[in-house]
């Protein structure tokens, strides 16, 4: 009979298993808390209004569609009993598995202050950019509306906690839009009212990139006009503006990006974590003497061959996933198993319009190239042709304009 | 001093007044509920994931990036005093005018029973065809997911009520989904398993058109899989279905689309309206003794020169905005005004891929030709180059590939 393979999470490791399954005689099934896959690296241009959210997801089913080994579950697991090999779900529904795939993924981490949510949203689904999206749109209206500057100032600042990859790129996007795309529109309000602050509590931003690219990159959004705030920890977020060391930064609009968490998901493994959630797993993935149980992806502690964490970054889950997919199809072929080998190769953060660093293997560079680099690979990601070659249009087209296309506010309560 | 033109509404009425002036010297302000100009007719596409709100809307104030003399303002109006001569808006600012033109729309109408809004939601806004969108993707999850047919029948059955072209639209595009395209993502459910039930009551459908092309239109649908069921007023619309004479049809998938009322600001002018709210009108779409305040669109009650009352349909909106700009421009120059006339160049519906009715001058046509033509007309209404070409190109791309591009489910609490 044939093995059933349980996968949880469309992201790019669970989604990568599954292709590396395609030929395989086993039943897979993927089961994900929404319908699609989200081409994450990309939410940053949903949430500024480059990008539609059909731009950059894709339905799972519809990556499957010719893939007749896989069935697609929209559901939420609430509990694996690991003993009795089955998932359950939220509406009572249980998989049995022989093999199980964990890729839940990551959520951001407030540090004990779950509060500040709702007034400092993340940038990890869909609704989340949309969410980031009306934000930004309705205060620019707001600021519009108010003749005396100094009123309208909160309205037109914006404070991004965090100095990682998104962190960066959602400055440095503000600081486009603000600066000249968009405001060209408005009557009132003139680009150099416009305020945008990076919040950081270490002494750098982009950390994951060596000295002289981790500056470069500083230098960039300084010349772009954000201000970068370094060892500035947050004090407290409310619904009008950001608390930091001796300051009150006031504005409605706060975009979070500091620190991530495992999905709480991995808790109920009952297995060894590190300090933000994630399992520590074998050098086969795999977790504590469960040789058929893996974790992959944002929510795994990997190592390098160097003894070092694996940090959460797409290639990373997509490489994870793939090794998981051969190493089952070999394993029913009789095959022994070989260690997961990350193969770096290299790390990118866009800044803004043809502005990027970037390092392969050693090499650094940044500026223009590195942004024709970086848009290169990441469209290449892209799961589904049709996406693909219309971001890239997209892209384009706004290199070229300047223009942001879908400027649209689709709440029903504009007004309060 | 310039005159103030204030406009309310930024539809196919508001934004063609306020681009007819675009050369005169005025101060013309556009307030609106939303920041964008809904291309309507197409809204059906949005709900069917089909096209991506991005390709049917347009930012007001990219519109009249361009036009100077045009203030956007996103604002909802409370009252209108017409002594004084003003508009005021619900966060308190108020706008003098000289030339008023009203042209708040229409909204759908429950006849007095607004509790059905909330289980059949109508379609005249992105956040109705998203969240109609939403609850048509998670019914087709929940189906999935159910082994015993009889138990997942409710969530493959459809109900449309109301037969216009809106009702008929959204019909026919349900048909081709269930039908075909998205069904092959789907390994359980059968594509005929799938009921899809038109509720009128009236004793035909597309009243609008003549009789052989409502026959017509009735036949195309039924061929298509829907049921139409006419004379069947609706008695009751609960969470889980629609009572009608004798029957409970059992679903959670039911789209509103019977009947509109005027906007309610209309009632703020105190004047005479006819049975669904909309302002009578002099000839000039004037009120009473006003000849400054301007009703078009519709909210309007104008009539052709036999004396019938014009229908709701972008062209009328279209032409009499049209007419409005010109009427002010002339006046300031020192012209007497002219009557309102409505050239009708066409009624069209479309049905489902290459299917559609038309009636063009009394030149009566169905099938192919008529579709390719209300695909050519209603691409070219579109507002803004770029939308035009890339909603054109979507909409090849569907008649070739059959596929829905869009089909996202944003919502955060996916299971109850």
């Amino acid at each position: 009979m044939s093995k059933n393979v349980v996968i949880v999470g469309g992201g790019f490791a669970g989604i990568s298993a599954a292709q590396k399954l395609a030929s395989s005689d086993v039943n897979i099934t993927i089961i994900d808390k929404t319908n699609h896959h989200l081409f994450q690296p990309l939410l940053y241009q949903v949430a500024t209004a480059a990008l539609s959210p059909g731009d950059i997801a894709m339905p799972i089913r519809a990556i499957f569609r010719r893939q007749k080994n896989v069935e697609v579950v929209l559901g939420e697991v609430t509990n694996i009993d690991k003993e009795q090999q089955s998932v359950q779900l939220k509406n009572g529904h249980s998989y049995p598995f022989d093999y199980l795939i964990l890729a839940p993924g990551a959520q951001y981490n407030y540090f004990g202050h779950d509060e500040w949510e709702k007034h400092a949203p993340g940038l990890k689904s869909i609704s989340d950019a949309l969410d980031i999206r009306e934000r930004i749109l309705l205060s620019l209206e707001q600021a519009e509306q108010i003749a005396d500057p100094k009123e309208r100032q909160p309205y037109l600042t914006y404070v991004v906690i965090g100095g990682g990859p998104t962190g960066v790129e959602m400055a440095g996007s503000i600081a486009e839009i603000a600066k000249r795309s968009m405001m060209r529109d408005f009557r009132n309000i003139k680009p150099d009212e416009t305020k945008i602050y990076l919040v950081e509590a270490a002494d750098g931003i982009l950390n994951a990139f060596e000295e002289p690219l981790s500056k470069k990159g500083q230098k960039t959004l300084e010349d772009m006009g954000v201000e970068v705030l370094l060892n500035t920890p947050v004090k407290d977020i409310r619904k009008n503006g950001v608390q930091i060391e001796g300051r009150f930064i006031e504005t409605p609009n706060i975009v979070w990006g500091a620190g991530v968490v495992a999905s709480p998901l991995i808790k109920r493994l009952e297995v060894e974590t590190d300090r933000i959630g994630r399992a520590v797993v074998n050098p086969d993935l795999s977790i504590g003497d469960h040789s058929n149980i893996f974790v992959a992806g944002d929510a795994a502690h990997a190592k390098d061959k160097d003894g070092n964490p694996l940090p959460g970054l797409a290639p990373v889950a997509l490489q994870q996933g793939k090794y998981l997919g051969e190493l089952i199809k070999n394993e029913l072929k009789g095959r022994s198993r070989k260690d997961f080998e990350y193969v770096d190769k290299g790390t990118m953060a866009t800044i803004g319009r043809a502005k990027a660093v970037a390092d392969v293997r050693g090499f650094k560079f940044s500026g223009f190239f590195a942004w024709i680099l970086w848009g290169l690979i990441h469209i290449f990601f892209l799961i589904g042709f049709r996406n693909r070659f219309r971001v890239f249009a997209e892209w384009i087209w706004h290199y070229m304009t300047f223009k942001r296309g879908v400027r649209l506010i689709a709440k029903k309560d504009e007004e309060s």
